[in-house]
C-alpha cells in the first residue's frame, strides 16, 4: 500500500529552535530512500506505507537518542486505491486548476 | 517505546456520512488491545508504538477493502523519555491546573 | 457557521511539562463560553466560527504574554451545511455502530 | 502578530478529487494577498493573524457556496515572539543543517 504523507515533528523540551532536529528527522527520511519534499511547516513523504512508518520511527528514536525529552509529532497521510498517484500530480493537478480558473 | 496518539480518518469518495468508517476503526483499534477514547474528531490511543501504528495500517486496509477509494488521515502521536505517563495522567493534569487556577 | 473543532497547543522553548499552558487555554476558551472536552491529544471546541477562532487568537496571546516564545498548534475544524450536529452527535453516532457491529 | 501555518481542506461528500476545491481555496488565499506555497499535502501561509483567518474562513464560505455539504480541515499554526522568521528562513535553515551534517 502506497502513501503520501506530510510529516511535522515537535521537539518538547528543548531550545526555541527546532531545525536541528528536523534536518535530523530529514535526513532519516532520505537515507531510507523515501521522496520527500522539505516545507515551510512539515515534509511531504511518498512510499510504501512500511517504509514510511518504519522512518518516522527511526526519527523518534534518533531524536530521543541525541537527548530529546519528549516529542510531539504530527502526520497527514493519505492512501487510494482507486488510481496511482505521486507528490507531484498532486501539486499539478490544482496548479492547472488555479491556472485555468485565472484566465477564465 | 510507549506513544499516546490521536487518530481522525476521513473518509473521501463517500457519503457525507463517516461514522460507519469511524466506527469500523474503533473496532479495529479496540480488537488490537489498544486502549482508546472516543471523542468528537477522533479517537485517543494508548499502546506500544508497533501495536499503535499497525492498527492504524489495518484501519485504511479495512476502509479500503470495504470500497472506500480514498482515505485521509491525519494523527498526532507523541513519545517520551523522561517519565511514565498515560492518557488520564494527560488529562488529571491539566483538570488539576484548571480548577486550581479557579479557585485562586 | 458553526464549527466543531478540535485543538492541540504545543509551547515550544518550555520545560519538558505543557500542562500549565494548555490549562491556560482551557481557561480562555470556557470564559469565551465554549463547550469544551479536553481530552488526551486536545481539546473539542463546539461554538460559532468567529467565536472559536478569537479564543484560540486570545490562546497564542495570552501564552506568548506569560512568556512562551513559541507556539505550534495543530487544529482540525470541521463545517457543514447539510444538517445541524453537535460534539455530541459525533460521539453517539459512532458508539451507536460500535455498540450494533459487536451485538451483530 | 504574525503566523505561518499549513492548511489543509478536505471536502467530504463529494468525489474522490478534490482539486477543484484545492485550488478554490489557493485561489481565495492568493487573492487576500497571503504568501502561500503550495505542496503535496497542503499549503504553506504566511500573513498577519486575522488575515490568514479571515481567508480560511473564506475558503470555508466559498466552498459551501458551491455546494460542497461539509468540510472537514487540517491546520497547523506558528507564532513566535522571540525573533521575526518567514517560510523561506524556516527552510533554509533546515536545508543549511542537511547540507552541513551530509558534509561532515
Amino acid at each position: 500500500m502506497k502513501v503520501i504523507a506530510d510529516l511535522c515533528v515537535v521537539p518538547i523540551g528543548m531550545g526555541v529552535s527546532v531545525s536541528k532536529e528536523v534536518a535530523m528527522c530529514e535526513l532519516i527520511l532520505r537515507a531510507a530512500g523515501l521522496k520527500t519534499h522539505l516545507h515551510a511547516y512539515g515534509t511531504n513523504i511518498e512510499g510504501e506505507w512500511d517504509e514510511v512508518f518504519a522512518a518516522v520511527k527511526r526519527c523518534h528514536e534518533a531524536l530521543h537518542a541525541t537527548g530529546v525529552p519528549r516529542i510531539s509529532t504530527n502526520m497527514r497521510f493519505g492512501t487510494r486505491i482507486d488510481r496511482e498517484q505521486n507528490m507531484e500530480d498532486k501539486v499539478r493537478s490544482v496548479e492547472a486548476k488555479v491556472l485555468s480558473e485565472k484566465l477564465s
